[in-house]
């Protein structure tokens, strides 16, 4: 049994905002890469390189805030956290404000595989990407018109927006995951994010922090959030899936629906979560209108952006 | 019924190379931490109030690798991380990366109550301390003669040290934190950390973050820990402790003594940590040689460094 399941973020996805052709691309987008992930899978691939793949196909497109799509902070600047973690031995590597990673998850890994640390953050994790021979890209790369008008538009304020909270015609939305099961029974994780649009600079959410956003155990689960990251983080939501299973003996999609529909919600802490449990269960759990989202399995294939 | 723990850190702690007139001032320092705090807690200051008092008095001290006392990075800097958490409303603030704070601890507490942002690192933390307000410090005030030594030692190799491991005739230790039930029935915790003597520029461990090196909740207990900060952001120590007590219905003593003494020690993860639960019993575990630590309820009062 092979599985994988990704997001490109949630929230209030109004329709009527979304163009058929934007929503298109969306559809396209997300399918693409979760076929590519699955053949992969298919093909032998481990469910760490699976999340990679798919992570850093969705950071390279503009569509996602992750990567190349990533929101502008307070100061006009990028500032992209990402996490992976293996369920097989709970290795886990994590990076938070670079702005010059072409691939901040593949920077996570880096962190995972190549470092004593799990945790490195700014500067420190950028000499440590160059150190590790990680592609780095321009400001350039970065740019992109409809996140810096998005920027613009709220700078000056206080206001940190997700997002699609941004008032414009056009909406795009935070935070991209994947989790996987590969063909071993290995599970795992990954998030990326490009965070809040004019969040404070230096502001870290839960995507890239271990049992917040990002989690993964093959004794239950791997999950990968997207949502208001400060509530995420108050809840250890990743974590929190694994402990309901794990300790409640809750299955995978009771322990999802428990947490993004009971917990979350009466928390009013928006967003949603995708997770997959060791017998390629998949789940995906939102308590907003809309979540970016597809899902692949040997019986099974799916794509959608609303409830 | 109030309640109130502390820790300095835990580690190989050899009694040799700890001499008389050391321990001494170890034991001095702890039992007036807690006394004050514990006084704070008998006139009325809140849980959260007292562990930021508790943290601060150790921050000042040079004795403590925190604040003051804060070891040197690989850069042969120093990057200070704290967290507090409140157990009333699950509201949380965390810093990471800081060097210029005086106290690590009140800026995480005014990042949780003057920010919308849970989580800030690095030069964006330090704004955001210069605008709230908060004390700040030269590079003088944080060096140590000690400290500088213990990093020249082990400087070009690429070892990160937990203090403690540094071979020198006198030893250190990293990390402080305080647990506290006050007359409201609210738990608080609060941890803080110089880091590991030579870790890479912008290593994060786990005391920032909310769940693995501190969490507290008032259904189930407050906990911070001390240890090796990998393992224990893998394992989300803090918030295990909560998973097991609301989702196993372990007790206090229970969730802790499993955690330390079997999952932790199973992962060869050294460390320890200290917790109080909504009816102020106070537990204090760890699976090294020793822990600075001290607790004091209405009926105990308690000061030790070895096992």
């Amino acid at each position: 049994m092979i599985s994988i399941a990704i997001h490109g973020g949630a929230g209030v996805i109004l329709r009527e905002n979304l163009s058929p052709e934007k929503e298109t691309a969306y559809i396209h987008a997300l399918t693409e890469t979760v076929r590519t992930a699955y053949a992969a899978l298919e093909n032998g691939a481990s469910a760490l390189d699976a999340v990679e793949l798919a992570v850093k196909l969705m950071e390279d497109s503009p569509l996602f805030n992750a990567g190349r799509g990533s929101v502008y902070n307070a100061e006009g600047k990028h500032e992209m956290d990402a996490a992976i973690m293996s369920g097989s031995d709970l290795s886990a590597g994590a990076v938070a404000l670079v702005n010059r990673v072409k691939n901040p998850v593949s920077l996570a890994r880096a962190v995972m595989e190549k470092s004593n640390h799990v945790f490195l953050a700014g500067a420190g994790a950028e000499e440590f990407a160059v150190k590790a021979g990680i592609e780095l890209a321009n400001k350039d790369y970065f740019h992109d018109e409809f996140r810096f008008q998005q920027w613009q538009k709220i700078n000056g304020t206080n206001a940190a927006k997700l997002d699609h909270d941004v008032s414009l015609n056009e909406k795009k939305f935070g935070t991209v995951g994947a989790v996987a099961l590969d063909t071993s029974g290995n599970l795992a994780a990954a998030t990326s994010t490009g965070g809040m649009t004019n969040k404070l600079q230096g502001r870290i959410g839960d995507s890239p922090l271990i049992g917040a956003g990002t989690y993964a155990n093959n004794q239950t689960c791997a999950v990968s959030c997207t949502g208001h990251g400060e509530l995420f983080i108050k809840h250890v939501v990743a974590y929190d899936v694994h402990c309901l299973m794990y300790y409640k003996g809750m299955s995978l999609a009771e322990a999802c629906n428990y947490v993004v529909n009971q917990k979350l919600t009466e928390a009013k802490a928006e967003g949603g979560l995708i997770a997959v449990d060791r017998f390629g269960n998949v789940a995906l759990y939102f308590n907003t209108p809309g979540m970016y989202r597809a899902m692949k399995t040997p019986s099974e294939e799916y794509t959608a952006i609303f409830k």
